[in-house]
């Protein structure tokens, strides 16, 4: 049979990252690919002791249907949550999701139609490019620099095919681990109602901060609500998990529910419980202290050790947060090919064009530096800058 | 602001079922509403063992990210399930889904092109209408009588619009209750193959049989592999783990994952983890005849009730297994009306219109025995029975 698949979906394969993930799970291979936490971070026994308290707190009712907004003790954390990091927000604004990537997927159902333009940054998250292209969306490419996007080139862009979304990752930006400087989030807050655009502010990462002071988020600058902030568990308790949220304003989150509703139903209750008792108990913030004392050690090392064994010509900003620190090689350099040396040599790497809808950033490369050891850190930049090195030579 | 949601999703609110079963919170109402299993059906003891036995097996590993086909030993295990209902799989065909819902939700978005047609029964299920709906879908309707889908009725509905999938619950529909029958199954998977459609055979409830016998799913029928049988824990384990899965072609399969991979990653890994060791103990087996005791025995009260209760002129059949029964008013009856009554008389059920794509049903509705206790069931019919004749005079 030849199944006559959408249009969209047609010429879509896997993942290129999650392609290179099951490579990696070959033993030996030191892997600077994903975006994982290392298993050994995860609070296992914190999370067994919470798991047993929501079995004898809430008995049989976790088993049942729970709502598609998500479990309520929850949502009430999230809007404190929120108050915490300058965005005032109400409980009927607050959606829980099967973590940060299924509200990309629902404000790509509630706003695309086939053809509609989505602003967006260059590089950018690749699933968020993969999702829009789903859902029939065309591409127009803002600016961005070492501040982050440019206000401003929202006005050209806007102007560009039918756009209504704006789609940014505000903090250490994966890939390239920017941080969108804080005096553009208020003009760019501004310039979201003046264009009629909706902004899809993802943050995983913007509770992992190593230097420098917090910044709020864009949406804590969206007097008219134009902003739907997506938040993730993912990255500061675990992925496996697979709880997130969105914040936004209620007639959109009204929209997304009723896409919720309509995709999973709701999340998981029993994951949903065991996130919010674990953040009720106090136990979220020092986890994340930890979390980012473990993550910035790594980060330095890794950051030190390239600085050694890298060839000069290839540069590197330091990120003052996240999971990722960007590479660029010379022009003309083709990462994909350093990427089957580096193999060879049991190490790898996301070459960076994945990021770039339409082409472009062959020269480019993200490496990870939370879930290796630091003695896989050591011997893999090692590696790594002996393919390095030669292939450049 | 006025956000310009999608065309598809425009128009829509939330689910109207699901905005009863808010209603049907409150205390003293009896709500014959929803699917739900009642909460002292859940084997809560034993799931909480069994979560315990979870983290001492997989330890960090369960929190990490996991891959979208979802948990080995739990795809493993569906292979052995689906082989002890007479369908012969491979591990490469199945998919752990968030619930059979989500199952629904990616063979639309594998498969439809806005203006697409789907070929429908009228009644079906309400989620799987909007879920259509939402891809921009086109309803074809195929004939269906006492003894479900006729199968020839595709030939005509195939003919009509851009049809390539056909929708189907094959057994103890929702909301009919009827089971498709044995000798139409082959019938049909022979129709599929000279028709090129695929096939969704939703089957939630099948497991849940209390009279009559087995009957092989159309699936098991599908030579030629144009099948996409999906199932779920819903119904025999926990609703609110959110588990389900999907078995079929794996060419189909894949463009499953891809879009499984983009709109939630993938399953949690501590619910599907739950599920697999819930079933390779060997508990599902005694638990899922426990609960057709459990609803086979509401499902007789709750007819036996009707028969004394109700007016000669409502009429339903009985139903061989599942969640609900189906009753017929005579023709000009309003459902919809005759709710209103008996909210005051706080008894709640389901109007049947709703499950009418394109409209009709006006005069039926929908039951649900498995959530009342035997003491709601008799004094929720008794009142319903006084609310009907009044109505009804």
């Amino acid at each position: 049979m030849r199944p006559a698949f959408s249009k969209n979906i047609a010429g879509m394969s896997g993942n290129m990252i999650r392609e290179i993930l099951k490579l990696t799970q070959q033993p030996e291979v030191i892997s600077f690919a994903g975006g994982m936490p290392p298993v050994d971070a995860f609070p296992v026994d914190a999370l067994r002791e919470i798991s047993e308290m929501v079995f004898d707190k809430y008995k049989g009712g976790i088993f049942q249907y729970g709502t598609s907004e998500g479990f309520l003790p929850l949502r009430e954390f999230i809007v404190t949550w929120m108050a915490e990091k300058g965005v005032k927000t109400e409980l009927d604004e607050v959606l829980i999701t099967s973590g940060a990537q299924q509200g990309i997927d629902l404000m790509a159902k509630a706003f695309l139609n086939s053809g509609d333009g989505v602003v967006i940054e260059k590089p950018t998250y690749l699933a968020a490019i993969q999702i829009f292209s789903l859902y029939g969306a065309e591409f127009v490419y803002g600016d961005a620099d070492e501040q982050g996007f440019v206000p401003q080139s929202l006005r050209r862009a806007a102007g560009e095919k039918n756009c209504k979304l704006l789609y940014l990752v505000s903090n250490f930006q994966n890939p390239t681990g920017i941080t969108l400087a804080g005096e553009r989030r208020q003009e760019l807050a501004d310039l979201l109602s003046e264009l009629e655009m909706v902004l899809i502010e993802d943050d995983p990462y913007g509770d992992l901060r190593y230097s420098g002071d917090n910044i709020k988020p864009v949406k804590s600058y969206d007097r008219e609500n134009r902003a739907v902030y997506l938040g993730s568990f993912s990255k500061i308790i675990s992925p496996g998990l697979r709880v997130g949220f969105a914040v936004g304003p209620k007639e959109i989150v009204g929209k997304l529910v009723v896409g919720k509703q309509l995709s999973d139903v709701h999340t998981s209750n029993l994951t949903q419980a065991i996130i919010y008792e674990f953040c009720a108990q106090g136990l979220i913030k020092p986890h994340i202290e930890s979390l980012k004392l473990h993550y910035r050690k790594k980060c330095d090392l890794m950051l030190e050790l390239m600085s050694v064994h890298f060839p000069p010509t290839a540069t590197w900003a330091r990120p003052e947060g996240g999971l990722f620190i960007w590479v660029q090689l010379p022009e003309g350099t083709v990462a994909t090919e350093l990427f089957k040396e580096a193999i060879k040599e049991k190490v790898v790497f996301i070459p960076g064009g994945s990021f770039f809808a339409g082409g472009g950033g062959a020269n480019t490369l993200r490496l990870n530096f939370s879930n290796a050891t630091e003695g896989q850190i050591e011997e893999g930049i090692i590696r790594l800058g002996k393919v390095m090195n030669k292939f450049m030579a």
